[in-house]
């Protein structure tokens, strides 16, 4: 059994990875280490685990488990690595932005499989991919891997109200989201850094604008993302590319019929459709963005670190109504 | 013209009343007053309102206005008329809990029309009715008037997250609200003082208990109360009861179909439904919280103080959808 | 007093125009024409509407109201009116598609006040423009105006279930679309041929692409839309042509900060947003699809065609919550 | 492996059955049978299951399977199972209500696990509970099992839109349901029979009225149930009642904090709180609709009438979001 350690247990993808862990055939769930709730069983902060498990939040991180996720706010990560020494055998999944530009002063691997599998299979460090990047990275790598991105890209997407994080805001209110859409950071989103990353690794002399409205949308799980740009050959010609590249996917899968987010809610997966319009090609992705976009994702290279058949543990049943 | 002021401007039941009072057509609002905004205009909190009214909010009270309305947290009113002097001829209307309990320190009238009209027309001071007490008090009042509430009686009602304020708790969290819902202050809410209150005014001798479960709604707006008790007679005694004691309501009407929330959404009316099943009778009443449960219900009363047409500046469009 | 008839009243659009009318103070609302209600009270159909007029659905058509609005499936105003003959004087406002397009064969003026002001005060026959379609027209005509569209232009929309009718289908089966987000028609949209019409209008020679995906959203009222271009002067320019554009229209609104649905929902106001990133102009503009997108904007024409003042009748509290 | 048949397969309940069972360890779907999709794959219907199973939908039974579940309208089993004859081996699970009822004439037992968990281990023909049923009876039993129900029990529940099946009605379309709230059926639900015959299999000297108002609540899935009665123990006692009936339970637990829905949504748990206000007990119990109170309750009773593991393909991951 894989041991495994949390630190941050109090937010949503902390619980979302001890909802998966604690049915994982593999793991061994050994410490939630939160600060804010210390000696409180896990159930009485992520309530529907009632019934599942009865550990607690501990204020004590053991560093010698085999596996830790770090759930901290982005720019807490790299703080809490410099103050907490892990073993060096402990392998290190972190789900915040601090490592995931591959850069010289760190050896965090970027966790998309699609892309870096072979490079997660044998990682000690991993840069989860943040949600927005991975639906649009999942659009764009299979024609970026083929050299056929070659003008300007057009996304517009679409989260729920938990990828903006438990913390209150105006924008979680109840009576305000009800009912309501609104967009954000248009042209701006953080995440356009690690998609340019991730299209340049495949395609060296990609030189155009990803243009990227983000909205925020009145469900609570998902990202619903459509991604456009020219593309010259014939339809099939583009699903032929896509399905190459995710031939070997586990959880990514080209299908040819009409999309819609609740097919992958609360699952692991990420549907995608290609399409094409005249000169133009449309790619739909839809994932779970707390699943696919961020704590499945981080089981899933925990998986492939360690060996286990890809999907284990997160055969899940999707909520779909 | 009638001069108005709200005090408490950035809260629902104050944005409420400042979208009807805009459109008023005898209305001239004089002053918003609200500490935390002053100075902003009020779009920039009721950002609706964009369009509609050049008015900022004020750091002053001006205690000559015909009326003002207070639109304070529980215990606060009282605190903020020992402080501020009105003129005496400034007629008040206090959307508190304060002063709806009849008592001899105070000389407010529970201003409910349904009840007690005659006594509003000439108030000088209103305490305008809680929204669950009105939904409970429209469906008891016609049987107490008819000295016919003999047994326990049952309340369920379902109220929007609106109801909560804008304050932010778990509550209102949209990730836990969405596609959600729960009970609480089950047999101990607030509002049963007023209620009861209400029902000893018209019927003396009820001893009975009033049992009610109050329940949290995943929707935004309004009140869904269903109440039964005991009942020997037929249907249309029953019915022909509660028209007759609405006869002359000007929002409350009873129907006899079947009736949904979004009938009253975004209105001042309550839709009042009997049916008896053996020997029960059984009524459903509807209504917005934030309406003939709060600000709309408050103009009601103001209107009426004021020798207007009750519904002037009242006919609402329903939301509807 | 205008003696107005409606045909086609069991839907949405006849359902908003009759909540409209009953309150509008120079309106007699004559007819409501439905040969599938005939006989039964408009409110067994428009429930919200208890209490609020006793009219019942007629199968008989008065041919010499002043004017008539006609709610018919797209492809039967033209079949009606071939079957139906109005008096000389009878205004007639079609809200389907059939006379969108201007075309020799027919007098209609398409009408979108913030565009043929003019034309619509002296029209005899109007053609009300769809949802989608004003929306977008409105984020792109003081740019058509200014002779600044250079580049292609790209647009995202949302809509909510009202925006499929009344009629059922999976994608407006509540356990499909509650908490679910999917797009569909995309670059397709029957709408973009009167926003081509629309645009070439003001600025002839306009030559690029308007690409628009159409999005259905889990809400039921209004449509929240982001159009962007290219444009190369500086921010301020592009407000100030916007904020020219409208200076005198009753109910868009240029705005400054972040805007968001609900800001416009029961309402006939269409709030645009204009920003500038790098070389683009983003414009993002919300407005209710059931009123600015189809019945208030009915009414506003009619306001305009029979001389009052614009906002006659149409003063609407936003829902907002 | 289990060899498993479900007939009737293109509905809720059906599909609900398929998500588990593929990836439930010792089964093996042998066919999905639907006239009216044959021949299609199943993720054309429950289009979440796309990536999960290529099993197409089949117009023939296989009559030697180990065990069927009948997924058929109310009515349509009893007929069926008429025209169909199943090998002597083979198990029939059924969900529709036409064996709930027992009876001479047949020897389904009621699959209620908490109830007869005994007789479900050696049954061949299991009738499945109906969900409001399950949330009512998993309220009462205990206190019936205590010979405690003496007086009235009220019983007030909210289900999901999933409740009322696919097919289309007003009452499910979204543009109606949406932030709507409403009742029906009250005090003549169906369930009542069933719910009554559970009680008195424990508490054979029941004698009072059970009162049911259900309601229609605006989400997708879950039951929520608060049922009060009078009761002169303590608190104590209570709870202690409750907690020696479930201690076995595999799915049922009581717990002492606020409850709400979301916690078991999507999971097939039942928890119960119980509180204690004056003389009366109030029990709130909250459950998926459509797995406890129909397929995860189903394939439950399956894994006991083979000796499997009570939990076995049921540790379902919570939605919660």
């Amino acid at each position: 059994m894989i041991k495994a350690g949390i630190i941050g247990g109090a937010g949503y993808t902390a619980g979302e990875l001890t909802r998966i862990l604690v049915n994982h055939p593999q793991v061994a769930l050994d410490f939630i280490y939160s600060t804010s709730s210390a000696g409180k069983p896990v159930y009485a902060i992520h309530q529907d685990l009632v019934g599942e498990t009865e550990i607690t939040f501990s204020s004590k991180v053991n560093t010698n488990v085999d596996v830790v996720f770090l759930c901290l706010g982005h720019g807490n990560s790299k703080k809490f690595l410099e103050e907490t020494e892990f073993s060096k055998s402990t392998k290190i999944i972190d789900l915040s932005t601090d490592f995931r530009k591959t850069e010289p002063s760190h050896s965090f691997i970027y966790g998309l499989p699609e892309l870096n599998r072979r490079k997660i299979e044998s990682a000690e460090f991993i840069a989860n991919p943040g949600c927005f990047a991975t639906a649009i990275n999942l659009a764009l790598l299979p024609l970026a891997y083929a050299g056929l991105l070659k003008e300007d890209v057009h996304v517009n997407a679409v989260t729920g109200a938990t990828g903006a994080g438990t913390s209150f805001s105006g924008f979680t209110h109840f009576a305000w989201r009800d009912n309501n859409f609104s967009s954000y950071k248009a042209f701006e989103h953080q995440h356009l850094s690690e998609i340019g990353q991730s299209v340049l690794q495949l395609q060296e002399n990609f030189d155009h604008k990803i243009n990227f409205i983000p909205n925020r949308g009145n469900f609570s799980r998902g990202i619903h993302c459509t991604t456009y740009t020219s593309f010259e050959g014939e339809l099939e010609d583009a699903v032929g590319i896509y399905k190459m590249f995710y031939a070997n996917a586990a959880f990514t899968h080209v299908v040819e019929e009409e999309l819609h987010l609740k097919q992958v809610v609360n699952t692991n997966k990420c549907l995608v459709r290609v399409q094409k319009f005249d000169d133009k090609i449309l790619i739909t992705t839809v994932l779970d963005n707390l699943l696919k976009g961020a704590s499945g994702q981080a089981v899933q290279n925990m998986n492939l670190m360690f060996g286990l058949e890809e999907s284990t543990g997160l055969k899940l049943k999707a909520n779909y109504f």
